[in-house]
């Protein structure tokens, strides 16, 4: 499991997708429910509180989306991302005008449940494989708009990050590999096209590739949709001298036979594109 | 389930999304493995295809990304969204330079994984209470950023919209009571408060606040976590005078025991929160 | 009239405009006369002052240009959006940076001059059917980029809101039914379409289209361009079971004559597109 | 009379403003009763025709609209911006997917109107002023985010631009003397700060302050609020050496007694800010 | 060299620049670096420090980068922009979170370093001049979205601003001219179609040319590419009846011989486009 | 130097930079002089050419701005991004409605110029180790908004790209070192921080923490600021373990003195931020 301590994600990279979230919810007229019942003076407090049992993503980026309502707005946190949550503790406690916490309260649960889900489906996969060297990480499979977000829980779920788009890293898949003359050559041009920055991952689907491969510098190997006997053997073969990654639909019951492998990593699209919200609740209780 | 026929989503619509996801994937060096291994002049064919059984949506969506990427990519589409689709059935043909075929892949597969998850789970609830009244309606615990393609994709899917936002219809909740003499009241002020375009809805957890509410003109009422019996009597003393809506953690397994009450809607977050996504892939192949 | 308490505006849905509207004015280069002219470190008062009489609309709007351009400009509201305003009344008065308030004064006042227009127009046509059942509501026949602004000014002139888009109500005109076998059958098929929280309204020409239409559900008939006697014999024959709606070139001059008819609702593109702007204006002292 | 020829204005300046008001228009469900009621493979025809006479403005901008919604639409323009239009002549015609047609109208006549209201106002005040040296110019009094617009709606009516921004040009106005010794020491500040790109006018309301001015180089002089027979001084004195503007509530009624001054601009924050919209429509027609 | 005060530029102007930077630089993930290795409450100073001597430009504008990244971050002002500066100069200190600190660091310098390298090219052009009449002027060819941010740098070098579009003055160039009668005629079309408020500049090759300018009414003329001894013979024949401009391919070298021809302005690219960065950078101390 | 072959940028990552300068150079107001003289109908033809010999970098991204001014334009290509010019070489020749070509000239010419500068200037230091194994990096001091295109210009000169944002690389510099124990605990929680696609830097200054460096599994060193001698024998302590990189304002005239120490990579802040623009031009011709 990941033991780096998590750090919180820069405003920076989430304002935008809070600012947006908000703007899609409040349309064109705002919120007509609140408007139409809700005193302008009207004080109220609300708990954020976890319904289910799980691992805290996203309490800071929730939190923004009523600050966005209403400056006034204040709040204690009662425990900080990255923590595991009983189903029924109080996350935090906001303060500030009852229209500003009604009007925000669903943006503020919609992307807290997406990233406290995103991070206990990976805390999961990563309890399921903690008697392995493997780590989970995630991949490009993410929602649309959200990969910040979403990296960030995995981060905050005990997961490592593989790349964060097509430009940071080299992954040379079957499809590439169709226009070279054979992986070595793949691997000399990929390393010749980047700089020293730039980790070239190769993917392989059989052991004759991988024999191929580690003729090359290649710096990380992707096995992919290797059954569990294949997987070892391949592991075997690696010897330490590239770093391994698994793949290929894992999800968290098939995890733990991945891992017994003895790969350096699974990468799984499943945490990050169907992990299922974390239900995540707002008790509201008018001030007197 | 909804028999209206599904009509496109405009591109006005999910065109930002579309661009925001490439620039999300490419960064700032673009798709750096396609960079350094294929040529400019290399023509491919990429096959859409579905890897699991479910209901297409979001496949001219993800079309766009490749013509994003490069204007000179051409596609058949060889089905519709709304259709049911079979394992390994081939959606689309895509023909095009092959680096523009390889960079827009994962932008294409995320959007259309996630709408295709969304319409295959609103579908299989559809379908298990397509022997009661009730149809299946969506909410606004949708992905920030994804609403209006969540919310199409559950119409190809078989269900319908609930409001969009916070400001196409009334929805008066316990937090929103707590501030009103009582319903009748409540109802009062929202009619007082908005056009004759908007609908009220409001919710209500007991017979007692059913029956208050029952007094009052407004049009619909959300019957929340009851269970079936008392949601059945609910819906009998009702009797057709106002639209009824259960809701309430409702899931793929229990919907059938909520139609059974005679609701003529069942609202679910779980078919835009937690649909997992639906396995859909490209098959590769270099023109000769 | 609207008697429903006026509420504010979010700033989630105006602060765009105004800051697009400063960006608009500043330009590349900014405000070069106060550049030139006035010190870094004046202070001024600014009053901010009705030149005419007329409704007020828009002043928080207007307030955050100033606060925008810097933040450390305050002010004190003597009124609220939704008051009737004497000619030369006070609204507010704005101290800070003389720099700041002549830079901002423009954007301010065509703001606020804009939005009192239509709330004083709107406001004039609703007290011209004051001794009648009809409220005068708006269209989307709006000011590109105002649609929210303005349709707030609508409410603050004792309007109601007619729907915000194409998106939040269905209206079906001449031009939809051209395609349809009649009206009956346009009515089932928007009803199949949408969801139970969107209004169904039917535009008709005739007394002939309204019988027909009074045979399907539909929630608002919107009599279109009927002369007084016609949308007399109209409202009588609706009898209630549906609400009635008139339009067709409303004016301040002609709206007495159409409420008469006893309809519910007027509908007038005049006080969003051609209401003139009210003259508003700033007094500006330096601080001794 | 501005007797250049009309250019017409870059889509670089106005196809922003069209997209921004199609999002507003569409919303996040699109158009709900052309999606309910209009199959995809109808094709129509479109009129867009003058309901008034008046003076044309803005054909090309309102034609985007249709040509973003759906690229296939296509039409006939059968006059050009700048042109004088007969109540009830055909401006262009449209041909393209009925659901195209319904969908944009109103987006391509909101804009129509605006910008034809525009040009009529500035029409009508140029005609009444053309026995005299007077050509009108616009004001910064223009609606928030449609200033490009507006102004070219000027030209089309045969008015002139004054500055479009606070950085376009030097107009000193008595808020901006208060902190100047005197009206010299202003224009020298003002020549000081900006380069010779940038003209200088001051705004003056006595023929005090009109002496004083010009002693100095400024370029134009604003005359402010002065009663015709105190105007005509004004341009006395001056007597060619600068510039001369005229304003202060300038309407259609009384531009020409100020035009009779000899002035060489009059300038009216009415044909922006006030300019009745301009009756424009869509005349459609299914193709058999 | 221009005296007037250099005033602030507007953060209306300069804030979303600054913000695309950070975004720029954060990327998807953030600093990594910093993330990993600094912890959460370590407190530090950075003394922003000219490593080289110049002119100051920029300085709030940079400041604005440490603020974005973390409210909590304040700082004093050692010098003001404008001002000279010796190599090591601590030009202010800023105190906040040590992670802050580290993370704004290259954007603020990078927009620090660039400003400063306008300037200070400019001042050396300035310098160069001051014994002459003329004055330095900036050009259109500045870096693709920093015009607003070069040009106010140029004005904190002691240089004047030239128009900063396509949209605030006309130039008329030869290849204008190749599509009229002649000059005459190009600057009768050019007054009649801008208003008063716009200056009318023509370039000229040739003493040919500029003979049937000066029989024109143009405001000044931009004497391009003449060798000195031309140029003197230009500037005798204009003998202050328009304002004179010279220019191409002005350095540091050059200026002063064009200068001494005695023209009014000399404009130069080389001060925005190829002005090399001033070192400026950051000495950084954790607080104990 | 790189052999890698260039690949165009996409244009998903230069649009955006293109139309923000288009915008910034036609304002509100357009291209008032082309508006004042060039006729719509007439044709032109356009040469783009280099008017000093240099490396050819941003074409297609030059031509983009007069696709986007109008999408009439249409060109031939005569050399490609990448190439080295001669002084007057034909680049590209334009044909389209003349007012296209005289409106976008500048943005054209202004991304043209700076992006070769960068290329030219890179290729020059290229060149200048080219004896060496030394190859040229850039580094993150690039021009603010322009990151993305000005390392595609240093691939095109012949350079590397070092990391795009401070989040697709850990470059642990002293500033990071004064909060941790040593350096091989900093670059244990830069591992333990960072997934395995992300390569670990870190930056010493002296032999001796260099020596330090060697007993971790960093990935490259950044030799900084090193006496020829000292970097020599620094290089010769790595002895190929790390990947070597010098730094230290280094210029043309200083780097093959660094080359010559035998490092891997030298990065160059030079080659971006200070880099002086290419001279390219536009011959323009009318057709008859």
């Amino acid at each position: 499991m990941n033991d780096a301590p998590l750090i919180p994600l820069s405003p920076i990279l989430y304002e935008p997708v809070v600012r947006r979230a908000l703007e899609e919810d409040l349309g064109r007229a705002g919120d007509l429910t609140t408007d139409a019942l809700i005193p302008m003076d009207a004080k109220a407090k609300a708990e954020i509180v976890a319904r289910a049992p799980g691992r805290l993503a996203g309490l800071d980026i929730a939190l923004a989306a009523f600050a966005m309502v209403d400056g006034s707005a204040q709040w204690r946190k009662h425990v900080e991302d990255g923590a595991d949550m009983a189903a029924g503790q109080r996350l935090a406690t906001v303060h500030g005008p009852a229209r500003c916490l009604l009007t925000a309260e669903r943006v503020a649960l919609n992307l807290l449940g997406c990233l406290c889900g995103v991070a206990t489906t990976t805390r999961l996969m990563a309890e399921r494989v903690a008697a392995y060297r493997a780590r989970i990480v995630c991949t490009r499979k993410t929602l649309p708009g959200l990969r910040a977000l979403q990296k960030y829980a995995v981060r905050a779920g005990g997961g490592v990050n593989h790349r964060f788009g097509l430009d940071d890293a080299i992954l040379i898949k079957d499809n590439h590999l169709a226009l070279c003359a054979d992986i070595g050559e793949a691997v000399r041009r990929a390393r010749a096209y980047a700089g020293h920055t730039v980790m070239v991952e190769v993917e392989v689907d059989t052991l004759d590739q991988l024999r191929e491969l580690l003729k090359t510098d290649a710096d990380a190997v992707l096995l992919d949709n290797m059954p569990p006997g294949t997987l070892k053997e391949a592991v075997a073969m690696v010897a330490g001298r590239m770093t391994t990654e698994a793949s290929g639909g894992v999800t968290p019951d098939t995890v733990a036979a991945v891992a017994a492998s003895g790969v350096d990593y699974i990468s799984a699209g499943f945490i990050t594109h169907s992990a299922p919200n974390l239900d995540v609740g707002l008790d509201f209780q008018i001030d007197p």
